[in-house]
């Protein structure tokens, strides 16, 4: 049988999983493909830490760019991570014409462009099935799966750090800084959450289904980013009993005059698909205009979940090498051409949840819905919280609205604020129904 | 942009919705893809009837044999249905060397070993992403995404028509034979709804799910199969008081002594996502062991759901022979060399739901649980209904077990019913956990 020589950069987390599962499966992984994936070489600055995995010590190295010039290497696998070491070893071995698989959002979300160009001007490949959604097959999905489909919309719960802290606030009651810390101790948030709990890591995914989708590379700029730093356990209550669940959310829809692309703590149907991604899962509802509404749902991260994703494209390079070489299909991030029209932030139709804390006088709830009606927002529903005695002289409101525009909530917002009246900021965030009818 | 030439055989509800997303999105999927799929022929013995679609009529032929050695046409498509014509127009196209698209899970299921041997010896290939899971890009996801992972299970909900009957009894209280009739009546049931609500369509469906995962053939005499019919609102009442929804769900699992493959009506929990999914939906859970759990959800049926994946696999042959051919992967269904080991069905572990009906007399429940523990079956919990006054001499009792062999179930069953004293013949039906923890 053939065989095609992968090389690792990086001897992580990530790294070891991959070393791990293509020892472990190379079997059954030939048998499928009719190709033997052989692992040549992984180069990692650290070459002492064990990391439990029996592996012949000949093929690790310290130097990298002797593996990426190695000639019996077919297939880079970059799993170094962050933008600048990596985006180096990635555009040398596309120099060399070797194609790259990497599961590395953030470079692909910041240097896609620059990367896919090298790799077209090279006639290589870049594959990236575990940059978005882990283990889950969305990327293949998007460009194979669904390439009969104009993307109507999407979905997801990409972050699965953010996704088990809100899981925890939601079914034990717990505080933000709590479920933070307990992530933190449980090793699936990092010392510094940023990243993820600011909504970055969220948006960079985002930003990489979008440019599968449409064709265009997203400036991170484009996005609109909220993370779910201080989400508070009165909000999430607040949004069960009005049946829904809060998620940190990437939106992305495609209407006439653009394309749409948020990331923020929302609230989601109880009863959608959506609404029991629990933990560290992921999920992506993707509708397309052909088949409709179609779900993806998996780990979305973590050593195996993500060695999955990475073992996949090994296995499709592998395959399309030993039969002559990589197809000529466009760019999968930038098969598009014309420039991409981005729709302008503040024109985007949503429904707002808020939490208004106002003194408990007469004609003050009217005054807030005079600021929403004067903005042309319309309230659905008003939830008004009976004072509590420590609560000094505010009550809690709480408001859902209907479908406005987003520049006009920011300024009904602003104004509502400097009122003056306000015992706190109002707390606000996005509803997305998802097709669940409203009753 | 280099052109590939389509010939659709069949032009009934899935050709036309091939016909039509085919033109709709044709620039779309050339951009995508870096080649432009071609429609040249459709043919059909029906040329009259107005399929509601704008097409080119010099296209429309009744002459399938002139459509497969047509030398403009690349790739034939077989949208026909049934085993025999099918069959034939199949074998001819490969034997032309031409690569085939089909929906036709009946065909695969029951001769696939004869038409991929074919296409093997002709150096092409068959593309099935619509013969499962309709929309839903399932195939690719067992083939490529989770080309890492040794399968350990998989649960799939793989009929819409069962799935909207069974939905349409558990949320508005129909009986079985009201809720046929109105999916008849709504044209998602045929007239003859045997091939759904008997099981058959699932069992075909899942021994392609198992073939692709594990790469034998399987058997139809493999797959111990009961279908829906008959199922009664009680059952779904108690089902539901239990904390689960009965779903026809296709149980395939990897065991150290075989393969596992069965389909029958199940109680699933309600918590667990593939208890929310209704209607016509679809839902295939797989568990690989390295990705751990991933779950996909889509239309399973219908018009443009199959017409996506048709399309999917039309683009994908396209890319592939514009490049210069067909990659050499080993056949789809079967790239393994040994005889595969099915399980003895008897050998399965399973918990049982039972409905018996006993005489409302001292010492009756404890011969039932006499009978169930001398077949080694214990009872995890019990629900005794109170006699309703029309009910005559016997009542109800609800027996759900622990898990067991199901040899010795359907043992424990015939001595039970062979009792003498039951009222009716016990209704029986399987119970899968899927991972959530029972409590």
């Amino acid at each position: 049988m053939k065989e095609i020589g992968v090389g690792i950069l990086g001897f992580g987390t990530v790294g070891a999983g991959v070393v791990e599962g293509l020892i472990k499966n190379s079997r059954l992984i030939a048998e499928r493909i009719g190709v033997k994936p052989v692992l040549r070489k992984v180069a990692d600055i650290d070459l002492k830490t064990d990391r439990g995995i029996r592996i012949n010590k000949s093929i690790l190295t310290s130097d990298a760019e002797s593996l990426i010039n190695d000639p019996s290497i077919d297939i880079v696998v970059e799993l170094i991570g962050g933008t600048k070491i990596a985006r180096k070893f990635i555009l040398q071995a596309l120099s060399r014409g070797k194609p790259v698989v990497t599961a590395n959002k953030a470079l692909l979300a910041e240097h896609g462009a620059e990367i896919f160009a090298a790799a077209a001007a090279n006639n290589t490949e870049v594959c990236f099935e575990a940059s978005v959604g882990g283990g889950i097959p969305i990327v293949r999905a998007l460009r194979a799966g669904l390439v009969a489909n104009h993307i109507d919309s999407m979905y997801g719960i990409l972050n699965g750090t953010c996704n088990a802290i809100l899981t925890r606030m939601d079914e034990d009651g717990m505080s933000f800084d709590d479920a933070l810390r307990q992530a933190q101790a449980a090793g699936y948030a990092e010392a510094d959450p940023g990243l993820d709990i600011d909504g970055i890591d969220t948006a960079h995914k985002a930003a990489l289904l979008a440019s599968l989708a449409y064709g265009f590379h997203v400036p991170m700029k484009q996005i609109r980013i909220e993370g779910i730093r201080g989400i508070a356990q009165t909000d999430i209550e607040n949004a069960r009993s009005l049946g829904y669940r809060v998620k940190l959310l990437a939106v992305i829809k495609n209407h006439p005059t653009g394309i749409e692309i948020r990331v923020h703590p929302t609230l989601i149907p109880i009863s959608h698909m959506l609404g029991s991604v629990n933990g560290v899962f992921n999920a992506i509802m993707v509708e397309g205009d052909v088949v409709g509404q179609t779900v993806y749902y998996g780990r979305g991260a973590g050593r195996y979940p993500t060695a999955s994703a990475v073992i996949s494209d090994i296995a499709d390079l592998a395959g399309k090498l030993a039969a002559g070489g990589t197809d000529n299909r466009p760019p999968a991030l930038a098969w598009q051409k014309k420039p991409c029209k981005f729709m302008e932030t503040g024109q985007a139709n949503v429904r707002y949840y808020l939490r208004i804390s106002i003194p408990d006088k007469a004609g003050t709830l009217a005054k807030v819905a005079t600021i929403l009606g004067r903005h042309h927002l319309s309230i659905a529903s008003v939830i008004q919280q009976e004072k509590h005695a420590v609560c000094g002289k505010h009550v809690t409101v709480i408001i859902v609205t209907h479908e406005g525009h987003e520049a006009n909530f920011q300024a009904a917002l602003h104004d509502v604020n400097k009122m003056g009246i306000v015992g706190h900021k109002t707390v606000s965030m996005r509803i997305e129904d998802l097709g669940v009818a409203r009753s």
